[in-house]
């Protein structure tokens, strides 16, 4: 019976000052999902990775959801089974429900032969990041599919900008040893922001894209703050100015919380100055939370979503 | 005795989802400040087109208080005195105190010939608008100084970006017989927005950078909305929908309100388009509000304020 497994990445998103819109893939981790044909319907057969914390019910899981999305889009009366394999650490705030979500509907997909658009993959696993994250924002399902770094102007249907990656873009993002669920996280914000916070939100967020066309790497630092967000979620991480003033103090252009958190992000001009930021950002986090911070480096123009292999047996 | 006269143009801001932020300059009309040399302090000798309206007061007038901010800055001991000839209306929605302020600074800096940055030129004007608009927005000022399409990440100190203006990209002005003053448009506004509006706004602006660098005009058109100032200061404009309507149904990328009204601006990719567009905006204007509109059509490579003759007598 044929088999196709597809690879999803890690995602960061709001970036500063893109809240709910702004996010870019890493090289890795990511999460893979093996799909192969069954009765009816949608199954999990198995996940791997999660510390068995993840639902294996088809309704509550993510992936499942999002799959089940793409077949009734598709008119696919055939069934699907999915195997899981978590990559990504859980409530890490790199996107892993995107991340097992995107890895499904390009699996299936490709299972099907259906060669559906960018915009149909994104919108069906929307539906899944619906569920885990409580609320349809594409910051972390579009980059996760896409690759790269992308502006979501609109998240349904989607209207998704790839934003040009200057040469040498290298992020650096540390995950501490913490859990932030994102529920709590968007909680802190309330449902009202101040209009002055807000104006300089999107006087960042022009200058951002701005920077990103013309390679201007100061500009890019400069426009790395985020007024609304980062303010409200600071006292969720421990030593988090501490922690930026490090990566800066190393050279990065600016640092923010990836996603809700805990896991933090830096934007560096070139690989040399990540790999400096990396051990500044490692050293500060152990000082202030404690534990064993994972590090990851990646150029931003990673790839999205993508099958790895299809087995006939 | 030497005096140097200066125009500075009128100036559409907020242009969309740009609130405080984002404006551009037009070629016409303007505002010309004559500048000669006086015994001390900064007098006003004479207003002109404003109908006897603004303050002659030194301490009290945008265009004196900006010439102050200046000569302090340069340490200058002569005194300054000041001919202004508005050609802009009052209340109009199309940056006129920052006009008079950009003319002011241009002329009285020639005058002394002390060549100043452009962003010293921005932060004594936008002593004079804090006067005149309540509060120091640089939205009017540097777009009336830099000319062009302009965003002002930063007002003070000036951090201000000249954004890229797609080949034949062209704004329709229609001035409504009517008055807005901009600290009752402002109170409108109140001093909490609701999060979900504020980032489709930001979302919209990196989008609206993105299409202006990529020459996209449907981008820049998708995303010339407002979803902050223009629903909260319709009720100021009789018909404002109507006239959206006939300005995009003319073929126009987008429209909205100029400032804080009542002037309305729509874009265009085109000076054919536009011309079309000024009618049909013209017509719905006269329709919903009365009077007689005045119509301005203008590329957006508008140069900004400069000098327009030095005489020596």
């Amino acid at each position: 019976m044929t088999s196709v497994t597809a690879f999803a990445p890690a995602t960061v998103s709001n970036v500063g000052c893109g809240f709910d819109v702004l996010g870019f893939a890493l090289e890795s981790p990511g999460d893979e999902v093996e799909a192969r044909f069954a009765p009816a319907g949608v199954v999990i057969e198995d996940i791997t990775g999660d510390g068995g914390r993840l639902p294996r019910e088809a309704a509550r899981n993510t992936a499942s959801v999002a799959v089940l999305a793409l077949l009734t889009k598709l008119g696919e009366r055939r069934g699907v089974a999915l195997r899981i394999r978590k990559g990504l650490p859980l409530s890490s705030g790199l996107g892993g429900s995107a991340a097992s979500a995107a890895a499904a509907v390009v699996a299936v997909d490709a299972l099907i032969g259906a060669r559906s658009s960018i915009d149909t993959l994104i919108a069906c696993a929307l539906e899944g990041e619906r569920l885990g994250a409580g609320s349809a924002h594409a910051d972390n399902i579009a980059p996760s599919i896409c690759g790269g770094f992308v502006l979501v102007r609109r998240p349904s249907p989607p209207d998704v900008l790839r934003l040009p990656v200057p040469m040498g873009l290298t992020a650096v993002v540390v995950h501490p040893d913490l859990e932030i669920e994102t529920a709590g996280a968007r909680a802190l914000l309330g449902d009202t922001v101040p209009l002055a916070d807000a104006v300089r939100q999107w006087a960042n967020m022009g200058a951002l894209v701005d920077g990103l066309h013309r390679g201007d790497f100061a500009l890019i630092g400069r426009a790395l703050e985020d007024t609304i967000a980062e303010p409200r979620r600071a006292a969720l991480i421990p030593g988090l100015a501490l922690i930026k003033r490090a990566a800066v103090g190393a050279g990065a252009l600016g640092c923010s919380i990836s996603g809700s958190g805990p896991s933090l992000f830096a934007l560096c001009a070139g690989a040399g100055v990540a790999s400096r930021v990396a051990d500044a950002m490692v050293e500060s986090v152990r000082a202030a939370i404690g534990g064993d911070p994972q590090v990851y480096v990646s150029s931003l123009e990673a790839r999205g979503a993508r099958v790895v292999s299809t087995c006939a047996s």
